[in-house]
């Protein structure tokens, strides 16, 4: 049933939350992981536009809420044992995501001797 | 340093785990997701081959050694506060990698009435 059923039964975590890749909808480029409560998942479907858990900060959060880098849900699935979620985005204005002005936060490749180097595009 | 360095300094959690989102390196698409602890990101870095930690069994784990859909890891990469991974792999004779026998294990949206449909392709 958690596996081919139609019923969606999000499985949070001991903390109460799921994780959630999150793609940009037009070439699939993962932009950031993030964390969901069942708020801000609730929020997420009800709105189609993303909201997140912030763990560090402890609060509910719509990302783009600062920045204006808002995220339109194109489309979520969720995977076989219904513990995370994919947002499938569309990002407002083809802006950044990452806080650091980049468009993925996955920016640095872990290189053969455990260093960090920057990756074009 | 944690976002600009060059020093990969992992930011486990309390439960000693990085989340891993692993894409498929011919066309980026989001496979799975997992978790790994310090010898599991030991031992992929080392052999280039990927492991996890599985949460479920309380044990270190080889992907696909009991299905033999191994993920041999093209590039890895981390975010900007450093507690995820980003896998680029490749998979053995391009199998499932989902234990259903699916590409991927994100087979369903999520669909406007809350419940789940099978995606094409």
């Amino acid at each position: 049933m958690l596996e081919e059923g139609e019923a969606f039964t999000p499985r949070f975590g001991a903390d109460g939350l799921l994780t959630a890749v999150v793609t940009d909808a037009h070439d699939g480029a993962v932009l950031m992981l993030a964390h969901m409560n069942a708020a801000s998942l609730r929020l997420t479907l009800e709105t189609g536009i993303a909201h997140y858990w912030s763990r560090s900060r402890q609060a509910l959060w719509m990302k783009g809420e600062t920045s204006g880098n808002v995220q339109t849900v194109v489309e979520i699935l969720t995977d076989c044992d219904q513990d995370a979620v994919l947002l499938r985005v569309q990002v407002a204005g083809d802006g950044p995501t990452c806080h650091t002005g980049r468009r993925s936060c996955f920016y640095r490749s872990i290189t053969s001797d455990g260093t960090l180097a920057i990756r074009r595009g």
